[in-house]
């Protein structure tokens, strides 16, 4: 069933998830498309972005952001057109950014949404390259990262929203860049299109082994996004003064209770101590919402100049998003997810 | 048996312990003074510093510097006075500070020594809060922890060499400070004398729950010294954007393996992303030496106008050095730990 201009899809929350999410969590609903006030904008969703952290919205632990409520629809990132405006700010088929969530219709009151040009090029691309994943990449990686001319980065899921962009990024800045993914097409891609110094398969047995190859030098900015083993593999290779920036556990999210011992974390902390090592979790417009116009700038110019490749993985139909959220977590996808929700122009 | 002009007594590493340091682990040997060559100057220690990082130089793990070699000297700070030099910057009597390890003499080249007063008031300050430990106090909580006015900060070992300035200086810039020592005696003296707001004893069975009842607004910079199950009861207090400088783990230090599972790791990994923390482990001459001036001219100015305490625990006698090293891994000493190896002036 496709976006109509009488009912609004709805994806929510059915029940929370233990473990990996399945099918069952969510629930698809259908309404009347909500009939809008004055002050009020009617918004369709064109394309919906689909990301690693929504996983930690579906729990009930205190987070850094409220859990989605049972029954709630699940939260997103969005780039949609303004349907109906009864707010001075907006006209019929503006386009903006808001935090929509999985649904073709949402009301927003102006607060929180942010407009694209008249006729973008590229809409979806405010999602990724343009959007969250590339203010955490430019933010995490230069900001907490500092990386330095002829310095070792390496970062995990290379060929991800984020970390496609992280190492790239650091490469312009004159970095050896190691990537790690999952497959012989991506780690193929993150060298020959990226142009990534290495890329390691952490499917191989030999994990620890490849990347102590790849780092002969160590590793001076690990740009954390998935813990687990690719950490693991990291740690005894952090130089002295090595930086980690850390933007996401993606290998943690699924996980229902703490690995077997022993306990490592007094471990993590004399590593950290003896290396003089910087670990720094952050939440990107908490942390740095305020610099997206610097990061803007100086992203369009590398992507117009060529400098910065990117790529979608583009998934049609809002009733596919479940599907290719579950195969986000399992690391299926290639590129930075999206949703097509609708078409640009709905008849 | 004191010192004396003929005999050069040293305490060398007998044996790396296994655990916590024995007696056995060191040795007295006594040699002839050393004779010096052009160029050089023979110092005489007066002061000897004990500080727990040398329990890391006693085991054979590679580490941030290289281990004290089986049959080799104790290392460590002292201030020393120059008895004979055959260097044209040093004349004999000079106050310097030097690393010049456990032992009764010792001969430099000139590098790597700092001069202090020709009659300094308190010589083996310069081992202390004009040394090291403060230097290490005032870089890690200024430079790393970044305090600001009205925070809470926390610091373990509240009476000891770094901790007891730490929070002298969070107080100075207008924090809440909260300290934690063992025994009631150490508490009461963070509170009344060095004007803590409040001090717990880590001995107390509910330290969690007291250290929460004195950080009810949660703890914005935790000074890190000990790890173990002070760092546990931290851990769930720390606010968003939290700041953890770690300048040590005596807790750890002789403990021979991890602790039981489960693995703790992943935990503090999704703490620090969730909350935004930063924390980073630091050596303070590595990174901070070039600093030392900015140090030391706040904290002389502070000293004396009389903002800063500072409390010594003097042992007397070389041959007490491996007693007392024990003792302070035990938190034995009540301010910072130094043995007084000879006289100002030898007779």
């Amino acid at each position: 069933m496709t976006q109509s201009r009488q009912t609004n899809r709805q994806i929510l929350l059915a029940s929370r998830p233990t473990g990996a999410p399945a099918v069952a969590n969510f629930q698809l609903e259908k309404s009347q498309v909500p009939v809008i006030q004055p002050g009020k904008v009617l918004l369709r969703t064109v394309y919906l972005s689909l990301d690693p952290y929504m996983r930690g919205r579906m729990n009930d632990a205190k987070s850094y952001a409220e859990p989605v409520a049972l029954g709630g629809v699940m939260v997103g990132g969005a780039v949609c057109r303004v349907e109906k405006s009864e707010h001075a700010d907006y006209e019929q088929g503006d386009w903006v950014v808001c935090y929509g969530g999985w649904q073709d219709y949402v009301i927003a009151d102006g607060t929180d949404l942010l407009k694209l040009d008249k006729k973008p090029v590229h809409p979806s691309y405010a999602l990724g390259v343009l959007g969250m994943p590339g203010l955490t990449a430019y933010m995490g990686l230069l900001d907490i990262g500092q990386p330095k001319a002829g310095e070792t980065v390496v970062v995990a899921a290379a060929t991800g929203a984020v970390g496609s962009l992280v190492g790239q990024i650091a490469k312009l800045k004159g970095c050896r860049v190691v990537g790690i993914a999952g497959g012989e097409e991506k780690c193929q891609y993150a060298v020959n299109t990226l142009g990534f110094d290495a890329c390691i398969d952490h499917r191989a047995n030999n994990l620890e082994e490849q990347l102590a190859n790849a780092c002969i030098d160590g590793i001076d900015v690990y740009f954390e996004n998935v813990g687990g083993k690719v950490f693991d593999a990291v740690l005894p290779l952090l130089n002295s003064s090595a930086r980690v920036p850390l933007c996401g556990l993606i290998s943690q999210y699924n996980a229902t209770e703490l690995p077997d011992g022993p306990d490592r974390m007094p471990l993590l902390m004399a590593q950290l101590l003896i290396k003089r090592i910087k670990m720094q979790g952050f939440i990107v417009f908490d942390d740095y919402g305020h610099r997206y116009g610097e990061f803007s700038q100086a992203m369009t110019e590398w992507l117009n100049e060529g400098k910065i490749k990117y790529k979608e993985d583009r998934v049609d139909g809002l009733e596919n998003a479940v599907g290719a959220f579950i195969g986000l977590l399992e690391g299926k996808n290639f590129g930075k997810l999206v949703v097509r929700v609708g078409p640009d122009d709905l008849e």
